[in-house]
């Protein structure tokens, strides 16, 4: 069976009713799993993490995209994130028998449904159709405010829908990516200038690994600097090959790795692949992992 | 849901009718997964692997009995394997919010139910009523054939059933269980002596690892060694604590370890401990690996 993981944005995080009111488009339906949702009143934003067979997430994300054209009025919208449009984001990720191409295929039947609504759309990362479109950042620039302008210019017209703002609504990005592993490095020392240096040194603009982003941070309470990554394509840059590298520039500083931290989901195949490598495992398989036999095939 | 999986012997590996009879059993029930079953001709014995939830499994594996007494007769079984009765041996081990304990209950539940179609049982392993008991080898010793006489001995009164043998079906052995890691270290070597002193030095019987039985094996296509290892408690004595003590005990010989294998299914815990160790991973949760969102609640 086919899965796939969907993480829609909502610019609401603060009327409790109304972000009732969209998340209820993905309890109780059948091949939809609501995993959470985090309303932040800061941010005035729901994050909402879904996971289950495609076709019934199309679905129920296109009917939560019409509750949320009811519901959230951007013209009174603030908030610190940046956005764009009442659904600010849709990025689809493969889980399962899907590949990211299935996933590009996906934003694009939500992308025409939301036009459809009167929603001006713009692909993204994996799903963009210009290279200009690819980084989100690049796409949402101006946010909401700006769109009024920016929808006019020929390098900017939407996807989908309208050649025109929707004050009410704002523009919607959906996109296709791979699944992100969020990886840290805790070292021990507090000069965050080492953290920094080891950073530029690991990621892909600095001349490190392809598919590695990476900031140096500082962690006052502890006393110690971080090395925070994301890793945009473990398949081919594996967690245990950022470990390491940082681990072999952290020498020419006398500095060791004093912990790690994976956040939020990580995909089993990134687990056994940093396994395998360490544990020196010759050919193991996916499904040897007993709990993957109580997947629904 | 709770999820158990239990892995039935049967003594018939020739009679493909026959071996389909009782494999019929596990077909098509709701709450039964039949992952494989292998009919092994020298050893005249099927195996089956079962997974899903214990009632079902408890009542499909009961049915499978009595087809096993119907279509397999112990006075004519020949084979390589030591077996004590047509149905052998009945193994139940935890997966999913299933202790041990629950384990023993449905060895119980099951142990009963087989004494009540008049085969004698002797619970094992865990689910052993002396501490005699708890070693297969020991409770099977005397086979099939052995059983005439030995059933008569007070200290081997069968925990269910009749107190006299079944000469049709023989005696059936049911037991709880962890589950089993099978950990092979191949070693850069071809002296068996090096694999045979470490594996003396790592198992529990020489001084080691609590939970490690370890025997060294020539492979002589590679030109290497193994310690061969059954992890009988990887939540106590972890994979990786079997690795690294190999390693060091290597290491008085100058040698070292070319790669390594786990053998069948190993479960997701036994994996997140190892790379959690080797990645120095803080908390690490068993709910951040993706998958274990597809598996039903």
């Amino acid at each position: 069976m086919k899965k796939v993981m969907c993480i829609p944005n909502y610019s609401e995080g603060r009327d409790l009713d109304k972000i009732d009111k969209i998340v209820e488009c993905f309890r109780g339906k059948e091949g939809v799993k609501l995993i959470d949702y985090q309303p932040d009143k800061d941010h005035n934003r729901t994050v909402v993490e879904l996971i289950g067979e495609p076709e019934p997430i199309i679905k129920a994300v296109i009917e939560s995209v019409k509750v949320a054209q009811e519901v959230i009025d951007m013209t009174k919208h603030e908030g610190g994130h940046p956005r764009m449009g009442a659904v600010d984001v849709i990025p689809f990720i493969p889980v399962k028998n899907v590949t990211t191409e299935d996933c590009v295929e996906y934003a694009n039947e939500v992308g025409k449904a939301v036009g459809d609504l009167g929603i001006p759309v713009y692909l993204y990362e994996d799903a963009a159709t210009t290279p200009d479109r690819k980084n989100l950042a690049k796409v949402r620039k101006g946010q909401y405010e700006g769109f009024f302008e920016k929808i006019k210019l020929p390098e900017w017209k939407p996807d989908y829908g309208p050649q025109e703002m929707n004050a009410k609504s704002g523009v919607t990005g959906v996109s296709a990516r791979f699944h992100l592993v969020a990886f840290n490095v805790n070292l021990n020392t507090d000069k965050v200038e080492i953290a920094d240096a080891i950073a530029k040194k690991v990621r892909h603009v600095g001349g490190g690994l392809r598919f590695v982003k990476a900031i140096g941070l500082p962690l006052e309470e502890r006393g110690q600097v971080q090395v925070s990554m994301n890793l945009v394509n473990f398949e081919k840059t594996a967690v245990y090959q950022a470990l390491e590298m940082i681990k072999s520039e952290a020498k020419r500083y006398g500095v060791s790795v004093y912990g790690t931290e994976l956040i939020g989901l990580i995909p089993l195949q990134a687990l056994i692949d940093s396994a395998q490598y360490y544990m020196q495992i010759e050919n193991f398989e996916y499904d040897q992992v007993l709990e993957t036999l109580l997947i629904e095939e």
